[in-house]
């Protein structure tokens, strides 16, 4: 059971790096739950589905337009889960080089009565620079 | 049920705060479960008790020696829990002035067999200067 919930979230995480790297903020925002609380660095928090498609937008606008995301743990019970996870966002600049961003964050999901897993409090922050 | 969890929570908030005011950084190490991940900003994740009691000791060593935390929002479902809150972290200077770091954070409870809720994972970042 914890395993096949680890599996489900996974699988989700694929979905938000998909929708990230495809530049598709419509279909991300739809990962998060109608209330979801996004909390970026150096932000207040920022609520529900049309003001966290507009948070992403911006940082695709400013160039981050990749993903990758590494889960590292997860803990389960009932319809509520908690994500650990790293992840790395890169940014190319005009001239074709990349900077990568290392983060590590965790995120809350509730699964919802449709039986779909979906963001409902996503948090991160910086590592050390490598 | 949901209530009392809160209730229960926001009690641990409180010791939380008062180990943190009162300079207990073992006392503050204890309400962490054993193999808590703290994951503070511009850091790689902490792992462990003695660890985390040393990172909070460099954090009061820093000057951080007063912490008021509020809980915004918890959910909860059998042993584990979900706490997003706020905290402000105020560090004095040597000549009395003092200064205040707004932050907030995600923090995974989980309750453990003694029937304690301890945290688990400790994530934050920072919120605008006001």
């Amino acid at each position: 059971m914890a395993e096949s919930v680890r599996q489900a979230i996974e699988q989700r995480v694929r979905v938000f790096e998909a929708a990230f790297n495809q530049g598709d903020m419509a279909a991300l925002a739809a990962l998060y739950t109608e209330d979801a609380a996004l909390m970026p660095p150096d932000s207040n928090t920022i609520t529900g589905r049309p003001a966290i498609q507009q948070f992403w937008q911006s940082v695709q606008d400013a160039g981050m337009r990749h993903i990758v995301m590494s889960t590292q743990q997860v803990e389960s019970s009932g319809e509520l889960a908690t994500e650990v996870a790293t992840a790395d966002l890169t940014a190319e600049a005009g001239d074709g080089t990349t900077s990568t961003i290392p983060l590590k964050y965790v995120v809350v999901w509730r699964r919802e009565a449709d039986g779909q897993w979906r963001l409902a409090v996503d948090i991160w922050n910086s590592c050390p620079a490598v």
